[in-house]
């Protein structure tokens, strides 16, 4: 037995409740060394003999198998220890370490299940499909408040191009994301600030005039809340524009300014060029950092999270560079926006690893960025395989709760990347199949505007081009696609709250499955990612404890003779 | 190279920043492994070439070696992998896995070091010494306000015996703390009660009348204040006691009552016999378990944290059954007290692996019963040898930050645990060489009263017996070997704050060494756990990077000749 792989802690998503007496728990071992884990769990006071439960495989990866199970326990209070097996050996694994028998005071302790550890993500954000709109590029719906020198609507857009996008386009254009089936549209964002993406705020209490004002903005929320849309804005918190009040105040006052110490500014006079303050990554004068633990800054922008929430109705906050602001502004940020709408959404923006930022304390979930590195490579680069793109999944995947993994913002693509179709050489089967991936798998999907027509694009600022609205240049099929997707994830709730297991990951194939369930649904989706035909025998597959046996033999036996399913090049077959 | 067993993340006890500029990472491989590990960092957002920097071995256990380095940069944003190297391949480890050259975005990112997070636990309360004290079995300096029924003193308690301890004993006792040494009193709880360990909160706003009153704890307060001694509580607030006005509500108008829900009550009446509420523990009556979720519990007892610190002065708190009650209530607590004192320290009652507790949100410190337990098996019942209890100490110490091993409460024993002496078969070198142990290692030793004179006792209620004054009952030359110890450790800086590291655990002797250094100070404490004389070679020893060559060449060159030292039958060498 490889001891040294074996891994378990309390806490975290190896070991937390899914609910008010249930925890559920989970083993990492080394792949394929262990033929048996079960837990041995009881009272943490004891007082009586333990419950021993089995534990199923959830995941694996290159290295490891992850092995899961839900204790239950009406006293909320376990002590438990793992036993395994690898058919040669077998061995109690403890937080002390392994023994041949458990000697006292070495259980694994998950002390109480508090209620409020009981903690998701608001229910809405679960499995939502997100829209992603880039309000300066998406639609023009009033000229009158065009920047000057606005551009043709079809001109590829430079670094600092204007098009006049405004937040009455999204309004006039607002049928097309109802009928695109879209839960929730996030806005970059759209305070006032020089630049056409604007995070560089200079007024976070100011609609950006281009873009519209406080009405326009009522009325566009007001829209999508008939249409039970949410609306999900972007805050950016890290820095200023240049032109914010305080550095500006600055500016002018030096040292004498009251708000000297919202920045950090090696010396005085401030100077510009080069910056001799601290800025967003390197020297980037226009965006002065923020100091946000002085107790003045940390105020000003927990009001501002407030005041859109209290005044105006969103739903919730995209966070800016979030992982280069300190935890602690980000849990007051948290008490602040919740006290106001316990149901309004937090995401933050982080590309790496982020466990630590949804712990319940602080974001709801993250865009995630390491589900997009795996499908571009999967689906777009080809440089990754089956087996690859499936342990990267289940890395994600095992290193947070499921509820945090139903509410991450699963996009391909965004205003910071490459467009995906470019990415996949324009081949539209590799997006539709990325797609179809992306919509029945587990999390929010997040569109960006107009992948679903089938805009191409570099990264920024040529993937931030004018939206197509033309329906003679929009692709019809993909659009149609795109709806059929959301249609099905409509239909079938098992796609947006069900558990989900790979089930296949053949990398000589390039074949990819796996299945979406809960108690009442199954549903299988079966992605065949090569140039070629492919039939593929479901009586292999290794199905959840949580699929009747009756549903297994259903696919395998009356849906599909001999269990064979065949699947087209660059295809998929969602099975429900 | 066994890549199962390495593992680092980007956060946690693995990440964590030592200065405003300097992030310290740890990196964990497979015992003995690898040959070298070194790291490559730069700012996340790149710019320039990636410096290196070797990584040294921090501590071993039993299947894993632990690599550390400090790492410096002035943007405070960190990108880096690792390089590993066992002597046959060189692969770079990253936040995505192995490679041989590294791919694009699979740097861990440690993305900023906020000043907010560069956290520690009060300065006061890293290395220092407590002690702690059972008030009703201290000292009873004012017999008028014994409760009834007072036993003699030296009578073996019973679980309910009263003896009349009280906070005036304390004070007339005081000069035996100041003598002693401590830094830190820590008292159990000392509001109304009925039992005499008054874990049972009848009043959290008044002193027990058998302890004394507002005014004997205001003095009390003042006097280890002009000692510069520190004043920490106990809080328990995770169960009431059955007369807090609240439950007694509830028992009075049953569904009706304001305070129904601050309490787990199946159905109503109340019953007592058995509780058909949740209580502490398995059922006891008398300790129904708090709702500290709801609103008003929470700000009830918020209030309650708040007002011993503002009002008189405390110091801190420490929390019973602290891992019961949800982290959510803990933050704010925390935010609450450190309100009224930043320098406020607030403790966990844990007895298991502790780590989701001192990240910075919610305690400073936590009770070591992990220690604890190693100590037990180590020293007292000699069922653990030299390398285990290394491997045992290198878990606690890999598992949390620097200043957090430095704050933690190192107990030997507690008012729930057997007397250490005890657990020694009374023998006294055993229970000196722990001592000597405990008061040279990195942490916040704390002392169970008594302990220091030769105290005995075997669990709850027998080591909680009456101390013992009288000069011809106490064991002298233990109390002498105490204070020897807490002197030293006052005169070297080192002991209380610098870095610690294990440089010898020889289990065929049982001896185990290890070193204290910072920058100007380097302390070699050597322990020989065995009935038997012997000489090592401290040639053998791997030095810390930091202990500078002319430090490591006196100790073996100039201390002794040809480096052999000898150790006496259950000795300690401690070389400054």
């Amino acid at each position: 037995m490889l001891r040294e792989a074996v891994y378990h802690v309390a806490h975290g998503s190896y070991a937390y409740p899914v609910a008010e007496d249930t925890l559920r728990v989970t083993l990492r071992a080394a792949k394929g060394d262990l033929q048996r884990v079960s837990v041995l769990f009881q009272d943490r006071y004891g007082g009586s003999e333990p419950f021993v439960t089995n534990l199923e495989i959830a995941a694996e990866d290159e290295m490891f198998t992850y092995y899961q199970a839900d204790l239950q326990l009406a006293t909320k209070r376990f002590g438990y220890v793992f036993l395994l097996d690898d058919g040669k050996d077998q061995v109690f694994y403890t937080e002390k370490g392994f023994f041949a028998d458990v000697p006292p005071n070495t259980q694994f302790h998950y002390p109480y299940i508090a209620l409020k550890d009981l903690w998701e993500p608001p229910k809405w954000a679960q499995g939502a499909v997100v829209y992603q709109i880039f309000p300066e590029r998406f639609a023009n719906g009033d000229p009158a408040n065009d920047p000057p020198n606005v551009e043709p609507w079809d001109a590829l857009p430079q670094v600092d191009s204007q098009k006049g996008g405004d937040l009455q386009g999204v309004i006039d254009r607002f049928e097309h994301l109802v009928e695109l089936g879209v839960d929730v549209i996030y806005l970059t964002p759209i305070f006032q600030a020089p630049s056409n993406h604007k995070y560089d705020t200079v007024d976070y209490y100011t609609i950006d005039p281009h873009f519209g004002d406080e009405e326009t903005v009522r009325r566009m929320i007001e829209l999508a809340h008939e249409h039970d849309i949410k609306v999900v804005f972007d805050a950016v918190f890290n820095h200023a524009g240049f032109g914010f009040f305080a550095f500006q105040d600055v500016l002018e006052h030096g040292e004498e300014s009251e708000y000297a110490h919202w920045f950090n500014i090696d010396s005085f006079p401030v100077q510009t060029d080069p910056p001799n303050y601290e800025t967003f990554a390197n020297q980037i004068a226009t965006m002065p950092k923020l100091m946000t633990h002085e107790n003045d800054v940390k105020e000003y922008f927990l009001e501002v999270g407030r005041y859109w929430v209290q005044e105006f109705g969103i739903d919730g906050w995209r966070l800016d560079v979030a992982n280069e602001i300190d935890h602690h502004f980000w849990r007051e940020f948290r008490q602040a926006v919740k006290a106001e709408n316990p149901e309004a959404l937090i995401v933050g923006e982080l590309w790496h690893e982020a466990s630590e930022w949804v712990r319940g304390d602080q974001f709801d979930s993250v865009m995630n960025y390491s589900l997009q590195y795996a499908c571009l490579e999967f689906f777009a680069k080809a440089t990754i395989r089956a087996r690859t793109f499936a342990n990267r999944l289940a890395k994600v995947q095992m290193n947070h709760t499921h509820a945090v993994n139903l509410s991450m913002f699963n996009l391909l693509d965004s205003h910071d990347t490459e467009r995906f179709l470019t990415s996949c050489g324009g081949s539209l089967q590799k997006l539709a199949l990325a797609a179809a991936f992306q919509l029945t798998y587990e999390g929010a999907p997040m569109i960006y505007y107009g992948d679903e027509v089938g805009m191409e694009g570099l990264t920024d600022p040529d993937c931030r081009r004018g939206m197509i609205w033309d329906p003679e240049e929009q692709n019809l099929e993909l659009l149609a696609w795109y709806k059929q997707l959301i249609s099905l994830r409509k239909e079938h709730e098992v796609l947006r709250f069900g558990r989900c297991r790979t089930v296949w990951a053949d990398s000589a194939t390039n074949i990819y499955g796996f299945v979406r369930f809960d108690e009442s649904e199954q549903i299988l989706v079966l992605i065949n990612n090569q140039a070629k035909e492919e039939s593929i025998d479901l009586k292999e597959i290794v199905w959840p404890i949580a699929v009747p046996k009756q549903v297994q033999d259903l696919v395998t036996k009356e849906k599909f003779a001999l269990g064979e399913v065949s699947l087209a090049a660059y295809g998929v077959r969602i099975l429900t």
